[in-house]
């Protein structure tokens, strides 16, 4: 019998919600906001309404419930978000429970990264792969690590915080109390900081693609900051390389134009720092459901759940 | 009905194999030697004459299989040592087919430190929990990680590489091509070349226990050779937590008994490169099994794969 579920990607200032079917197919899709000031029962509300919406839509086939994907610490059995910068107003409620209750199917809460890279796996450059890493490189570092097929949690649910690792030991300082964090080395606001500090171009807050775009034009200070991006990324993939040894390493975010600036020292970092890497055929690849990686990794967690009680 | 197995573990010099029950109770232990200078024929017989020897001793119950710990890489579904710096004269044969043949019993080679890392698992320090890293502080630093009760092996069996995480961007150079690997600031042998270039003692080739003793009598040099051994470890060791968000990281080997020398600045490190860490109950502990670890975890393989198969 055919089935569908509905995948929902919750960020700090809207929401998506789409309905797949089990072979990842995209059947309808609406969006809506989450402003925080409207309050925490108008954003749950929003986010039963979207579902609704689409299950009003008569869509075939049985509904298999709801994955919903949130940029911060999930407690996976209780449903809760525990941590979220952006959505502070829904830590520490019940909101899995409230909103199954609401709507009387079954919901799963995911953090945002791991939905990603999940997604990713199902249907993205991962789909010919069991394990493997996504690294969202957006504000921060986002990581989601997929091991045979499911997302790997930790005993809490905080597995793959990648944007943490420590590449320089002395490097720039982090929120979270460390110094030389990837994510403050190789995110795209590192990207924008770094080019601030080399003075590429006279223009207060420039943006990553700013700088891209410099560097495209044979800038050679901010082909220099992507190089020095690429060097930190190189260093943290290579120690993910000699740790899990999978076949697939994946980048996503808006740094991803900038590839050919970036690439290049990330990759001499890699081969120089790990040797499962220069002897065996491991992938480090473009991410290819951009920003509907979230949605279609939320969207399969109630296929996969099903799956495995069977 | 109760059941027997034999764990091998297959050194560059000798070889110890042990009969376990499925409690992990020693019922009988043998070893023998493995100089490489008598060939390859002879090592392959000492390691089946072994085992007959312990199956010989009429030990009660059915027996269940073998497995063997090797220092190096294993391609584990073909059963061949790829690579082992101690065993090169075992690389590229159908080792475990040989031995199967030989025994008609089924045989599973595993990594050595894969190897000790289920065996703390199984009966050792992380009996109480189903995640775990091992580090083995030795000549270098080997790695075993256990996810689910199980190693995790990677596509290729290359996974646990942790003696190759970079943890000193521009650190003393590594055989592996690498500068910085966490094995050469924190292995049994960094802490002698530490020693040395700290001349710590006159005399020449001392051992991490030599420097040890002096750090406990109080010598200044000494203790400072431990804190940055100690510094690299707690680099190396929130990395891990952020990655995995396992409950337990495990220590093993020769430098240990240097715990209150090492383990206070590895612990600032890893408090303040971890939120994960600080904000969760994450244990680093010594491990239980000394050099047992190895023989145990090796006798556990056959009765997991048989519990697999169910």
């Amino acid at each position: 019998m055919t089935e569908y579920s509905i995948g929902v990607d919750l960020g700090g200032t809207n929401l998506r919600a789409a309905a797949v079917d089990q072979d990842g197919k995209l059947l309808a899709q609406v969006s809506a906001s989450t402003s925080p000031e409207k309050g925490r029962e108008h954003v749950i509300g929003e986010i039963v309404d979207s579902i609704q919406k689409l299950r009003s839509k008569q869509i075939q086939g049985r509904f298999a419930g709801v994955g919903i994907g949130v940029p911060g610490f999930i407690l996976m059995e209780q449903g809760i978000i525990l941590n979220s910068n952006n959505l502070a107003f829904l830590e520490n409620i019940p909101l899995r429970d409230e909103i199954e209750n609401r709507l009387g199917a079954p919901v799963i809460l995911e953090n945002d990264a791991n939905a990603a890279a999940l997604g990713e796996s199902w249907i993205g450059a991962g789909a010919d792969v069991d394990d493997l890493v996504l690294l969202t490189l957006g504000t921060g570092i986002g990581g989601g690590i997929v091991y045979k097929g499911h997302i790997m949690h930790g005993f809490l649910g905080m597995a793959g915080e990648l944007g943490h690792i420590t590449v320089v030991p002395n490097g720039n300082p982090c929120g979270c109390g460390n110094v030389g964090c990837l994510e403050k080395h190789a995110s795209a606001t590192a990207i924008t900081c770094l080019a601030e500090l080399m003075k590429v171009t006279p223009h207060p807050n420039p943006t990553a693609e700013d700088i891209f775009k410099l560097a495209r034009a044979g800038d050679v200070k901010a082909q220099q900051v992507f190089r020095s991006m690429g060097e930190a990324l190189g260093i943290g993939i290579a120690t993910l390389i000699n740790t899990f040894n999978f076949p697939l390493y994946l980048l996503s975010g808006g740094p991803l134009p900038a590839w050919d600036y970036f690439a290049p020292v990330m990759l001499e970092q890699v081969t120089r720092r790990s040797f499962t890497f220069r002897n065996t055929k491991t992938r480090i690849e473009k991410a290819k459901l951009g920003n509907q990686a979230g949605l279609f990794g939320a969207a399969f967690l109630p296929f996969q759940a099903q799956r495995d009680r069977l």
